[in-house]
């Protein structure tokens, strides 16, 4: 892939690149945000809000990304976001992706919609940093034994989901009459789940999307099932979708590890408040009483110095690396992750700071 | 209509397929603006100065639509604005419309000047909620004899405007050379109306519309004039047209049901504060003393939660369902509600609040 | 002209239109503003920082357009700016303008430069209330001269220009390398002044040019000059390019009748504030001391009732009734006057206030 | 090149003239930006924030663009930034520039990595003011050697950059797989130097470019090294890259001459702070304690008037000059800073301030 041109640099450039690979309805459904697609557009335009102040005198010969959390050490404050049916773009799909995490030293987390199934994605590099993401199933039963396939297969923190009780309203969607789901992508997890195949033995396999949906969605989720999951497991928990100061602080209380400010990549609601907005007003809230990790809108290395200056441990990479996937399989996942690295790593150089952990509020001005 | 193709989602899509529909001088007759439209394009623009910040917690399977006032449970917050003339798009008019509004169980407002008579609209659909909306006459005979018909005829409120002492500046029309007026339409109600007959009865049918311009606008409409209409009239009255604290303020002295904050889709006064904006400042003033709806520029969910959060009991939509109208009719008016219907539904499930009542200010933080 | 095609309504179209008729450099002499044109673009920008909150309940059956100052009655709170050279876009130049402001009843101001002397554009319209324009020549016996004549042909006032020490840095016409000085236009007061021949008298008659422009700027220009100056005359003096309140106040204090809040239409000075910006600072600066004027932005009704409502008395307009002259002559000017009184008695009466004098702040938000 | 056609005024159409005569790599290596070029296009908009606010009554007959610092005068608040291989726009390369700014009284800063050795820049006009920056050399050899060398060359000050502990993420160089270091240009310094020949006196010389790579970044550069710098040379000394208020401070208290608030003309760091945002709160520091000299967007009078009025004492000027030498070589410079110049003069006209040295704060207003 790389002899032929060049790889993409820039992120729009990455995307219209990809745009030619993929059938356009594909395309759309990636791309495509909820609604008028408002928290698209301000997911990405909110981090230009603020302005790095560089400072001059420290010793930047040897800038270090390395972070700790979960107890583990990770390579760059960078985690692979929770993206479903990853086969929809290229064969290998999340088989790739984890490879291509692994070489670079940072959790790879997978979908409970994935194309391939949790077992599947250990089996493809079981020594990588796995996380699994849950829709918690509306189903308990299914949600318990997914959580426990997944401790059983090495998966070392699970992340639940609390922005999906319905699928957002994705315009292009609709108007394309595109539905992965419908075309039966993303039930490897079900179909494979013992608990899952005890409701619908009886069932002919082509039923299976039928019941998964019935299954799937848990518009009830609540706290009290948070403490349910953590009885569970033992496994860290981290909650994605929390963008309000209050329930950040309710997720402390509640004990979870960590929580994810995310607005589903402008997916889900909108009109909704950026990540990037919403994490200033959380980290006062609850400072350093749990992890803050954040994604919806990260496609640079200043965008990364911007999440942790203001609050966040760490980030999640979403649709970069999907296009990454999409133009060379997991070599493609590489390469994306490799130039972020690099410009995460300019960036910290060019800024004065010798460590992504020292970076911090007084690094920012806002514009 | 829907079989041949999709039905458009957006509101952008839909006006541009009515476009196509529509004699160029009606389509900008019906989209166009006061001025250099600059109130058009804000009103629509300032709903982006809100973001939502959604709640994780709350059990949203069953999201309540329902609402209640004017002493009537209506089953979305949502009014068809009284549009006149609605036979310009669609043979069938306001009977199309008003049956549209009946099966999604909210009210229709008729306009002074539809292109049916009010007694039409009735027996279109005698058991919708129907209000009656009044361009308050210069001839106080007219306008009493309205205001009983609609009594008679089952309306079940009237709404007053007060933004059109004068027709607003429509540059796209004057350029147009255009007017529905001039060709005789909107004056079903003057034609058909005892008073008014008696004042013409010599008069060629013809002349009509020169006399229904001499009763039509009122220049010196006043807070006098409102206590008036109190006085013909038992039903609930709405002052449509508020944008100022004090004239709310003075809406409640008065004694009238509720106001509609609008600024007539911005079609008349250039340069005006948008409703949204003006919306705040009003309910801060007037708080619960009064029922608040607003208008102009509403053309998805997340803009009736931004509305019902700054303190609107609830919205009325315009343009949106003329298209709707245009394209198919009675069956047209009733997709895009149910679109919209469910467009809202998502956006509260997504947003964390089991019911429209529910919505409050904290559910807003400014962009 | 109006009988082949409609009269343009939006400034937008008159200038294109005007553009059409016009030479290219011509056009682009008037059209253009200083430097990169910054100040230009921000001059109607500015304006729509502002919103009217329209008001209900005041009789606007009859709103009044009428205002008084200078002790004098005038139509409307609109005047003819003191536009150089009108002869470049219609041969009848400032003698058809001055005839289509005494026909709206709105003051008409000579420039210097004019294409017509004092003189003649008296005699084209004696009766009409005209002013006249000062740039305050180097040679102060030509200052004088100047005045007095405008005193003798029943000038009604002296407005003293401040903001042309040097002519602006216009880049389109250094482009063009077009000026209309260099073709011996606007010099016809010159030619005609006693004073001025009697430096000259020996010299060949296309020696004038050179000669004005020795006796044109006064960079050294102060408010010394500007005592001088009230010696010289009893009528009232205005001084027009004041953005400072620190100036404002100083005028007042030397004793001036009147300042002009402008900067020049944005043909001066680029980067500079927009003369709206500039006036609530100045009008909370003076008062009612002095009679505050505005210009440079003007194209709308709307404008005009921002400008009354922070605290101007009146607003001069320039290019918009030299496009109608381009277009029509004197008709061409009274269209665009009578579309503009039009709009802002539509604005009043939608803005809810019964005459132009009533209009103050409390009208309007920041947007 | 005059006579052929009219000399660009207008930046824009500069760049775009000098675009037409450049390779494409060459031209994209010039105007490019770091990253996303937030900060390339940050610099010029941030100065837009502020409007000039012109006062009327000071004598502008012969205002002075004339100022002194490092104890001496110059004609102009400006210096030409120090541009590193200016060879590859024009074959004079340096030579050219030098000469242009000694026919306009301005000092012209050399660059470490400049197409001619800072000998070959002396002996092409002695008598002019220059001054030398320095790329801190990873080898604290070479770097004492450089200084030395400018010393004895009378370069009148050094410049260190602090700002290029690496090169800058420049994406449309890593588009291009172009640079001009890669071709070999930029090394006249390096293969020049005696202490550097010593290292690599056995080498061929194709090796050379490879041996002054690794002499070349100081990523390690501190306060110390600056210290050390000030006891190699009484030349006064400037750092340059400075953005935040506590280095400024700390720039006072080591010593040093001045600062250069610089953002590298938004080559390196992206989504960095413009320098005209930085510097009011740098200037609010540190006073009137040291020099403070501005660069990053400067592109015409305003923008001049505006750094000084914020706090700066000179500007200095970078993209505007080598599209100029582009276009002309030596006159090509001279041109842009005549034109420049006049700008500058103009707007002080236009704002009345009757010298450079007159320009304050009072003079801006926040737009």
């Amino acid at each position: 892939m790389q002899s032929q041109q060049p790889f993409p640099i820039r992120f729009d450039d990455l995307e219209q690149t990809a745009k030619k690979l993929l059938q356009h309805d594909v395309y759309e459904y990636i791309e495509s945000g909820g609604g008028r697609e408002e928290t698209l557009y301000a997911n990405t335009e909110a981090f230009k809000k603020w302005r790095i102040v560089p400072r001059f005198g420290a010793d930047v010969s040897d800038v270090s990304l390395e972070t700790t959390f979960n107890r583990k050490k990770i390579e760059a404050p960078i985690l692979l976001a929770p993206i479903g049916m990853q086969g929809l773009v290229h064969p290998e799909g999340e088989r790739a992706t984890v490879q291509a995490a692994y070489e670079h030293g940072i959790p790879f987390i997978a979908s409970t919609v994935a194309s391939n199934s949790l077992e599947d994605i250990r089996s493809a590099k079981p020594e990588a940093s796995r996380w699994f993401q849950l829709y918690y199933p509306n189903d308990s039963g299914i949600a318990k034994s997914f959580v426990q396939r997944a401790e059983k297969a090495g998966y070392e923190a699970i992340v639940v989901t609390t922005d999906m009780p319905i699928l957002g309203n994705r315009e292009r969607d609709i108007r394309n009459g595109y539905s992965p789901f419908a075309l039966g992508k993303g039930k490897a997890n079900y179909v494979q789940d013992p608990v899952f195949q005890g409701y619908v033995k009886e069932k002919d396999p082509h039923d299976y999307l039928d019941e998964m949906k019935k299954y799937f969605y848990r518009p009830s989720l609540s706290w009290n099932d948070i403490q349910t999951l953590r009885e569970w497991t033992s496994l860290p928990i981290y909650i994605k979708g929390i963008l309000h100061p209050d329930d950040a602080q309710q997720a402390v209380e509640i004990g979870v590890d960590g929580i994810i400010v995310s607005n589903h990549g402008g997916r889900q609601l909108d009109r909704c408040i950026p990540s990037i907005d919403a994490l200033p007003g959380i980290k006062d809230r609850v400072g350093n009483q749990i992890t803050i990790l954040l994604d919806s809108g990260v496609r640079s290395g200043p965008d990364i110095v911007t999440a942790l200056a203001l609050g966040a441990d760490a980030v999640l990479l979403g649709r970069p690396f999907l296009y990454g996937l999409t133009l060379g399989g997991k070599q493609g996942v590489w390469q994306v992750l490799q130039q972020l690295k690099q410009d995460l790593k300019t960036t910290l150089m060019l800024s004065g700071v010798p460590s992504v952990q020292q970076v911090d509020r007084s690094l920012l001005s806002r514009s």
